[in-house]
């Protein structure tokens, strides 16, 4: 078995040793122009090149779990694409998610800044029963955030595609149910996919549907949010803020008014960070099981976009 | 039955009434000084007056979970004292010190810090297995925040007075145990009650065992605190910082160094807030127990101080 490895912004030795030691028999290499054709390749924001140069392809295996910008390329027709289901990303999510929740619910940002100013003073604790928290994608990264969310006693809401039943969430499903799942939502959770039915979903008129004090949590995609109307919505006092962690362009540009948004919270597409390891010993999991022919989770409808 | 409130900082009247709605018969007064005698009192910070000049109380009834400075009073000989076991109290500790440590273990601080820069750059991810979490305090309190700690996979330990087993959590128990505890400890959360044996607990020789990088979230009582030996520990280099929510002495001075120290976070003893309608329903759920003879949770050992 051949795989190359290419990933675009991080170093490829470390994923081609990983992946050589827990692939025993398997030649593993950086791809580069010219390689020779290769069963799998294992990539990362990879060029369209490597997809041209390799047609006969059987698997991508994804280094993360958002696939949208590969499905902007076009690839091999037999290739099934893979992507990570978890590998130490769901975890991540959670608390990621769960500390700019209740950063936002208990106040402490305004706390560190009463800090800041030597000023002892108090806020009047706000009812866990008027947060109530709505998760949009219900996969796993979704399911594992609303669980965390309800472990600290707020009203979960999730919505999705497809009809789910999660023990503790108010499930909603599809676009018949999406304004009814807004309107009972102050804290919007964004873990979709990015697909054409998603880009733009948070926009002035669904934003615009929260609960009022609402907040918007983006640990997507940047393309899922119009960013003028969130803005709008913030300085015109229907949103109480928002924490990106990911922007339609990244590095988000310097003049970009979220920056210095006193009641945006930026940070640069950090929520779950690929673990080398983790995803490394999930890939070889997948490629073996992939060329056993059983049943590999994470294998992307390239219809539906995840 | 006579209840007594009195309550220094509150306002009196929303427990009166809360009270007096929730024990019907009861007659529930605001305490003055020549108040006739009644059978329980509903405390917050009393004065000694109030337990002079009531000498057959039955039942005092405090308004938080931790008793330490009523026991510096001269109580009623016959009275038991009881405390909150949670009432909402629970769940906001967790909260707090979850994210406390997920801001410290992810480096949000950090991240904020470069956002404020309109710095967009990159830390590299940290093991959790490398931030074992030491939990000091088992009692309703320290159980709910060390589960709701290991539900992010952080190692966790614990330790307290008398053995406990809690499940994902590796207990430590008593003083011969607490060396070890301290040794595989890297961010420390002390949620014990303030007695004697627990004063000062936190002290140069203590914390220097805990693991490098250290970090210590105190959402206890200040006393439990040497100041001096954390801001030299933290200084020296051997912890890495500290989320500290209470203080020797509250207000915090505004001449004493936590407030402007980087590494120090300062909250005003808000990590979790006496919530009046839980307290009030729980206190009056108490008050029907204890009347009719049946056990009280919450009831303090006066020998042991909790």
């Amino acid at each position: 078995m051949r795989i190359v490895v290419c990933c675009t912004g991080m170093k490829a030795a470390p994923w081609v040793a990983g992946l050589e030691a827990a692939l025993p028999g398997a030649v593993v290499e950086e791809w580069q122009a010219g390689a020779p054709p290769a069963d799998h390749a294992v990539v990362w924001a990879p060029p369209q090149q490597l997809f041209d140069e390799q047609p006969r392809l059987k698997g991508i295996f994804n280094m993360g779990a958002g696939v949208d910008a590969l499905l902007q390329l076009r690839l091999p027709p037999e290739a099934a694409l893979v992507r990570l289901d978890d590998a130490g990303m769901s975890v991540q999510m959670a608390e990621f998610v769960c500390h700019a929740l209740i950063r936002h619910f208990r106040e402490l940002d305004g706390y560190e800044q009463d800090a800041a100013q030597g000023r002892w003073s108090f806020r009047r604790p706000r009812s866990r029963a008027e947060f109530p928290v709505g998760v949009m994608g219900l996969g796993v990264l979704g399911q594992r955030v609303a669980q965390a969310v309800a472990a600290f006693e707020f009203p979960v809401r999730g919505w999705s595609r497809t009809a789910r039943a999660i023990e503790g969430v108010q499930c909603f499903a599809g676009p018949a149910q999406f304004d009814a799942f807004l309107a009972g939502t102050r804290v919007l959770v964004n873990l979709l996919p990015l697909t054409p039915e998603t880009e733009n979903i948070m926009n002035r008129a669904t934003l615009g549907r929260l609960l009022p004090g609402g907040y918007v949590i983006n640990v997507a995609r940047g393309a899922h949010l119009v960013d003028e109307d969130l803005l709008a919505l913030v300085d015109g006092g229907h949103l109480a803020g928002a924490a990106l962690d990911v922007f339609r362009t990244e590095p988000l540009p310097p003049a970009h008014p979220f920056w210095r948004h006193p009641k945006i919270t930026v940070t640069p597409h950090t929520s779950a960070r690929t673990l080398r390891d983790e995803s490394i010993a999930q890939i070889a999991r997948k490629v073996r099981a992939f060329d056993r022919g059983e049943p590999v989770a994470g294998v992307v409808d390239l219809s539906r976009g995840y």
